[in-house]
């Protein structure tokens, strides 16, 4: 974590949730978000540092939860995250050093080895684990992007400010 | 707490629920609540301890799921929590030392440190654990409001002659 | 446990559940239960030992719940566990100390004091822990009634043969 | 496991998931399922190791379920599911030398046994941990067919290979 991080980026299933979901006869479904990420995207709001959500999985019911927090920087049904991240930060004119990216599975694996700074929630699997910079004490789906966000601001100094 | 406790205040996310809320494609939302905190009802009605459930969420299943309980002494969607209970207990002729609260964010952090006796979940931030005058052994959304007042109770030897 | 137990009672909230219950904005309900005590119920037939479940509260989600399971034997709704039970008994000719009963609240503390066996998931209060024969390392709502009959018949020896 | 495994097959209840069940009023019935298990799907997929679910329940809910992992082989409400697997396998030529099970009820006790590689979830019933081969780090639901999968392949060497 040389560079300045200017991107916090997270996976959703597994970070924002725990991987799971309900469903019905109907194949009605319902996600499992929790209220607690809201202070990660306030932390990050107050420290003007942007992020971006990202997600494998196409689902109409991640969406509705993705609005419910009022996030509007979101990318779902990514078949190939880290070829999206390649062409976006590129775009963005940043760098994957300048990246804070949080993830829980093998599709995340090249993404957490290539940014600046990687995390992923105590939950995730032993070879996720075993590449991240930071496993999170927080289980996934408890608030564990929040968590990465506050060791994050505590980590340069800025949290107690931030409250 | 030298003060007589007078009022039970108490957050609805992170500590009546764990914060987690159940969304489909269609918005459709629930909630998840734990008939745990009954006891805690119970125990301060037998004691004629009033309480106040508060909320900066608005969500009509939250609501639905306090009515369940039977309560009707609650206040949601609450932008500045700490403002709102100022002027409530001001009304009420009730000082800070007087209430005993229990919360689990940052926006109740100065709150915490405002009550005569201030209680959070174990799976509360680090920050908030902190700032608590008790560390509850309960999780979120599993009873901690009910072990709130029974550790109370116990405290001022009045657990048992409530059951 | 010196009486032979001639019937297996089971509160059902905190026991066959952890209590929880899911609920939108229109009041609809959700009751989360476990197929993990179907064992139970299954250990119980083979053995021929009645069973009955029983419930403070009064919902259409928990009784459709109770129907899933194929239970017939059961009562919700009631106000005074203790004095149900003691009518209840009385008619089928059945002594406190032949019941083996599963509680987890403070209604339930009079109950496992009179019973011949009382048992608890280790996710109950203390006070009923205190008060319950055995404490169960199931938590409520993850197969604790299954447990409690594992358990029970372990101890008298017939469980390998009730395989 | 002295032969090599030709499929992998598992139970859906108690392994895909933790066994629970979500019910309301009119009997509309939810299943939890989580994504932590596509891991292992994909990864059969990559090794061309063939797998089977099966289930002694009958749930539109558990089928919609497994529809939404894209899984066409498996087979719910069996009866017997020793008898039904004995047949399966003969007619696939497969001896159960060859099988990698995963269960974790009574009902998988003797298939357990039977298989050249068992596993089952830590939070199964003792008597299954007993039997099964492998007892595996991970909770019923939260993605423990995934780590039966990636635990063979680790320890055939070929996990790496499979990212």
């Amino acid at each position: 974590m040389k560079a300045k991080i200017k991107i916090f980026i997270s996976e959703i299933e597994g970070v924002w949730t725990d991987g799971s979901f309900f469903i019905n006869g109907s194949g009605n479904e319902y996600w499992k978000f929790n209220f607690n990420d809201l202070t990660g995207i306030n932390l990050l709001k107050k420290n003007k540092i942007p992020f971006l959500l990202i997600s494998g999985e196409e689902s109409e019911a991640e969406k509705k939860g993705i609005a419910k927090f009022g996030i509007k920087s979101y990318k779902t049904g990514i078949k190939n995250k880290e070829k999206f991240l390649n062409d976006y930060l590129k775009k963005k004119k940043i760098s994957w050093s300048e990246v804070a990216y949080i993830g829980s599975t093998i599709d995340d694996l090249n993404i957490l080895k290539k940014a600046g700074l990687s995390a992923t929630p105590i939950t995730s699997p032993f070879y996720v684990r075993n590449v991240a910079n930071w496993i999170l004490r927080a289980k996934a789906g408890e608030g564990a992007f929040s968590q990465f966000v506050e060791d994050y601001l505590e980590e340069i100094g800025k949290l107690k400010e931030s409250f």
